[in-house]
């Protein structure tokens, strides 16, 4: 439905395990939303994320630190 | 009606889940509105989520923290 | 009577219901104004929603916050 | 006299009826300007409109509050 | 003299009647300025209008506000 | 010399006419710079005016408010 | 030596004439830099002029004041 | 599903190690996320890197201090 | 080596002469630097100019003030 | 997967060597991120530097000053 | 192994002169950094000038004052 | 891997020399990293100096004012 130029937002978000095992998941952009991938990270590792053209949404489990344009939000807690 | 370059909005949300079962319903862009993917967080989990070329809106069932643009509202309160 | 490359301003509001049965009614887009859509929300639920190509009204209806551009202004109050 | 790329400024209003029966008026855009559309709003309804390539004009009839970018303004009063 | 894209200025400017009969004229864009509307208002109703490409000009008689980006200027006081 | 895209400053002043009579003289934009039209207002009358393609330069002569980026000014005074 | 596309800097500038006999001067732009303009004003008035493809400078001369961006000058004084 | 123009965000963090050892992942942009790359930094080493048509994330294990738009968050305490 | 589209910096500065006989000398834009016109204030006259295509330096030699974006700077003094 | 047109955020970061033999690294962007160049500073001698399209990544080595747009940073310490 | 639209950065700054035989070099753009012009500066006189596409860099040598982006520095002193 | 339009980002740079023997050092860019220029300064003359197509890189040896984005930074002390 839409052809050309189009702008990402794609925006990075940084999270910071709180402890081992939190899991940030990657959805899928486009008609179907699935997961695409999976990363895993250790207490205190961080992980610096954009969205891009396949990634339209990320799901955070576990404790965590999401630092996005809307500020720090603490996940797990 | 429109075609060539398009700037989406596709800015992102912040939602955390203060309960297990906040649902998150993506509804379709177009000329019909439906649902087209629904997507569950158990209590602390976080999603960060951009409108896309198919999601033109979401709806939030449940305790949960949004926060956008317009600052933090709580939804299920 | 125009055609080419149009930047829409799809800003999205974003509406909490204050309470059962809040309707949202998406106005269309075009030369005829008319309801295509209408989307109910129970007390406590958040929709977020965009402006579209197909939506360019959005008309609301019981007891709500909605957010926008413009600060917090209640409905139904 | 102009073709090509037009950007408009289809910022939105929010409208909210301050009593029953309050009567918003689209005029068309173009060479002819003419209501093409009327919308009713009761008490405590709000209506969040844009203006698009077919409406470049709002008139508001009854009690209402008009929240625009030069603040808000009461009608009817 | 000019052609290809030309980005108007279409902002809105929003007019108060402060009584009834106050007139709001539209002069045309182009080689001829000419009246090619009005629009009468009655006390308390609001007009909120954009320049178009039909529309380079407006002119306000009686008692009103007029409000535009230099601020809130009273006509016919 | 200049043909392609060119992107006005079509910015709008607003002149209240602070005596009966006030005129508004519109100046050909191009070669040739010649009053191509003259508006009266009386007393109170509000005019918001852009410029055009065919009005690069606009002058006021009698009691009037002249709101501007530049801030307010009085003419005729 | 450049062609296509230019955005001018068209912005506006103000002048107050504080006596009769205040001359506005335009010259040309381009390679030769010659008068193609002036402009008589009487005490109190007003123009609101742009800079356009055929003027890029202006030469005031008698009591006037200079509203532009770079703040109020009198000139004459 | 997107071609044309992308305007990457390709700003740069800035990473600097608080201890030997510290690594530093690049993810790959596309379909698959893999690690295409990893640098070691040893105690005091500062890295500056942008995200890239090929990097979509970064992943950072060791004592470190992370820079970016978000403020400055410590990894591996 | 370049062609196509240049965005000019032709904001302008505005020079007002604080004796008889300031000049202003405009310097041609290109391979060759050279003088391609003087302009002459008397006191109080009042100079706002462009950079162009054809001049992109500009000197000032007898007492004067020069503002610009820089601020207001005296020359001659 | 991206051709046309790159906005490359190609801002200069400057590097003050607090100490003999600092070596700044320049890291290829592209599918293998490798050396492809490094340079020496000695003490108080500063490198002011861009992200190109060839370089993606800088890596400091040894006690100096890094000042970019998060701030003023300091390796080797 | 650019070809196309360039944006300069083409920002002027403003020399005065503090004392008689101030200079300024004009060094050329391209691949060959050379003098191509300098100019003359005489105690008080005022030299506003741009970075084009023949100038990359300037050098001024003697008593004077350099309002730039980077605010007033002097230099010969 | 880049054709098109690309946006230098080509900010100046202003060094003045505080000894005699400052020496600029111009570096390519590219896939070879070299120094194509070197521009010696005596004391108290000032570089005012663009990034280019040609140089992405400046290396400054010998006491100097660094003045840029980032602030005034000493060099050789």
């Amino acid at each position: 439905m839409v052809d050309g130029k189009v702008n990402f937002n794609n925006s990075y978000i940084l999270i910071k395990a709180l402890e081992d095992g939190v899991t940030i998941f990657g959805l899928t952009r486009g008609v179907d939303t699935k997961f695409h991938h999976s990363e895993k990270l250790d207490k205190g590792e961080i992980m610096v994320a954009q969205f891009t053209e396949h990634t339209s949404a990320v799901k955070i489990r576990g404790k965590a630190e999401v630092h996005s344009h809307h500020g720090c939000v603490k996940a797990g807690l």
